[in-house]
């Protein structure tokens, strides 16, 4: 396992990208539309991991939804896997309330899947395998 | 610049670790009280960097003050640097706005300072140089 990246909801991308391309110097990899999940989002290198800035198409998104109620700041992280079928059913297993019981395609085509923050300490945790690491 | 690691809040130190360590499988390294900062800090692995599971030692302390307004969850995330004071010195003349102008000792004997999350696009940032890379 490692970390695939931590997302951090913005209301403005362009003043956020600011702060971590312009003043921290973090280089840019991608800034991408992905209307599925109702975000604009820019990938940005962080030597090991990568951070990424969302910032919501509307306010009726989940990024939308989650900065009218908490702000700005943390939002997500993902956690990268090599068999996440495996690793959901272990999840479940164990009486972890999943949010995706089954992976869904994400950026990239990964299989992605969200787990509840109510069994994680308040964290809401995104597992991520990579399409060319499928078996 | 690499991330060092990320860091949760947590009501409760135990059931938070039966979640990242029993269940998703994390090694645990190291659980520690750092009573300056008023937290007992359990370390786990995640292969390219480290959570931390920050569980206060009482309501009057950063995290049960945090705990109490936000609840559970992200906290701060801790960026690697091998030049923390140039890297100060930068922020601070690009306008941001720290918490920390001026390194302090954390763990390990780390030089660390903490950048305002109202510069940041809400989140809490901290600056860490290991003691091994002090020039």
């Amino acid at each position: 396992m490692r970390l695939d990246h931590i997302a951090v909801a913005v209301n403005n991308l362009e003043e956020a990208m600011r702060f971590y391309k312009e003043t921290l110097g973090l280089e840019c990899i991608t800034v991408e539309t992905v209307e599925e999940q109702g975000v604009k989002v820019a990938k940005l290198e962080l030597g090991n991991t990568h951070i990424e800035l969302l910032e919501p198409l509307g306010p009726d998104t989940p990024v939308g939804k989650y900065l009218a109620k908490k702000g700005p700041g943390l939002h997500h992280i993902c956690i990268g896997t090599d068999n996440i079928d495996s690793e959901l059913q272990k999840l479940k297993h164990d009486g972890v309330k999943l949010i995706d019981e089954k992976p869904k395609i994400g950026a990239n085509g990964a299989s992605i899947a969200f787990v509840h923050p109510q069994s994680t300490g308040g964290v809401l945790l995104e597992l991520s395998q990579p399409v060319d690491e499928c078996h």
